[in-house]
């Protein structure tokens, strides 16, 4: 085979065919993807259907904690997590320009099973497009992700009510940081590494809590900052955090006051905002921690009636100060 | 609003929601989209759930005929179809070009949901990515679909026997020479169009002949000649296929002479090659005749024992000769 992608590998021919069958089919292979039908067809367990859908153009595509691949099962798996889903199928759509290396397409596949096969989940149908040199950059990849919802789960913004938990599962600002960092070419004393990871086990232990989880949702693009705001407007409350609750590692802390950059904005790929009723708290901390990638988990604030849709936080010197959604750009292709 | 797409609308804050609320929301509009949970949540009914997933990079992406966005629900819809089920849900999932004509983005949108209003099906779900000018071309569509198959129903290549009818619904070439024509600037006398149509009423109409319809698959990328491929190899039985039977528009058939190209391995968007046992041949030609998009519909060629895993044409000279899965480009970013 040749050693990189080549426009006829887009045909729908016979290079399209080898492709698939040598870089994906041998490494992904499960029935549903192996009857190579024009879709998958499988059954599912009775209860809702969730479906979440993500394109990742992240640049680099290899980057500290992850590459394009891992983190395109992590947001969609992540997505099905936030609606209370047990991820169960995933579809993936790649879009490759002319002349990508065929061993980093492995490299991602690859990469894709071992975080697939984590989950528990599996790649059910895909397609494959070529597109000529210049007309894309590199490789970007869209997952579609389905899962089901037990009768008992109903997360959405409405269930919040004034007196509530606002939890943050880990360090926030990884993600953005370690992109950054690759990117600028800057250097810190502790490496800084995406958070980039499947959050599947912190949604079934959050399971064992129903009608005390109110909703959650992963702070990716535009950061807790801008989740927290689309919180308080669908749930019409206020957001109320304490900035020194937060947490941040020290390195991203650092970084960030150095850049004058607030880590409220900046993506996470592993972390999770929840929001949960006061009752059993202290054991839905508990539980969260024992989660991998949650051993940080913290509470950052309370739901309160007002100021109604919006976020204040009261920073480290216990001022007050409303937090708005993030407004511009803050660091393009972060996802 | 900008007349142009921005960095910004890719954020993930404000004017990501802004993008979202004015452009897609708005024509889109229903119950699943309306929640604006990070994944869509609906009930099926029961049955095998069928999930099929597809990229869109056509150029142009305004043809006779259509457009990417009418293309991008058509391709997914006749996938579901191919499976036998019946398309119900769709997730988009959108890369744009920064600079790309916010207006052109309207018409996609809307011209994607008046070819889904066409199908009954509802885009639940999405995601919009933007990129810097230059790392993609214009826009770049993935949809990915959900679609519920009746117990009755299993269409594979497994169940095709010698002895079985191949069938084309439709006149083949179209597409193909479409885009062609355009990107190329041919003139003919009569206008091509794209056969970009979504067959789900040709779906419905099959459902009425559970096992004797054995599977169909579109003939899009790769063309007729590679689907048939693909059945003969996948059921280990030969194709025969007769030319003078195959359906081609005077247009198709006089451009593709002049141009030395074969209408079997030219894309369609609005055609299925279905593969029926002999019991009820006349019922099901009446009844696809009777389809939108399918009048045209003929029997072209029948299965046998031998080759096996080949299609073998008779030419209209009456020599036989083997026809082989399209090798190397043909027309790249067909869709």
């Amino acid at each position: 085979m040749n050693s990189r992608v080549l426009m006829a590998h887009g045909s729908g021919g016979l290079m399209s065919q080898q492709l698939v069958d040598e870089v994906f089919r041998s490494i992904w292979s499960n029935q549903y993807l192996d009857a190579a039908l024009d879709g998958a067809q499988m059954i599912l367990p009775p209860g809702k259907v969730a479906m979440s859908t993500d394109s990742f153009v992240i640049t680099p595509i290899f980057f500290p904690g992850g590459d394009i691949g891992k983190l395109s099962i992590c947001g969609t798996v992540n997505d099905l997590v936030a609606c209370g889903a047990k991820p169960m199928y995933l579809s993936v759509g790649l879009i490759i320009e002319e002349g990508f290396l065929l061993s980093d397409l492995k490299k991602i596949a690859d990469s894709m099973a071992q975080t697939a096969a984590e989950v528990g989940i599996q790649i059910v149908t895909g397609d494959t497009k070529v597109v000529e040199r210049g007309s894309a950059d590199g490789i970007f990849i869209n997952t579609t992700g389905i899962g089901v919802i037990s009768e008992a789960i109903d997360y959405t913004p409405r269930q919040i009510k004034v007196g509530d938990y606002i939890i943050a599962t880990g360090n926030i600002g990884d993600h953005g940081l370690a992109i950054l960092a690759q990117r600028e070419g800057l250097q810190f004393s502790t490496p800084v590494v995406s958070d980039c990871a499947p959050l599947y086990k912190l949604g079934e232990s959050l399971l064992g809590f129903p009608g005390e989880v109110r909703c959650m949702r992963d702070p990716t693009r535009g950061g807790m900052a801008t989740v927290l705001n689309e919180l308080a407007q669908q749930s019409a409350l206020g957001m109320m955090v304490k900035e020194s609750s937060i947490p941040v590692s020290s390195v991203v802390k650092g970084a960030c006051d150095m850049l004058g950059m607030d880590p409220m904005y900046m993506a996470n790929e592993g972390k999770m905002i929840v929001i949960v009723g006061p009752k059993r708290i202290d054991e839905i901390m508990e539980e969260l921690k024992k989660a991998p990638y949650c051993q940080n988990a913290a509470v950052v604030g309370r739901v309160a009636a007002e100021p109604a849709g919006m976020v204040l936080v009261e920073t480290e010197l216990g001022a007050q100060r409303i937090m708005g959604m993030l407004e511009g750009e803050h660091l393009p292709r972060i996802c």
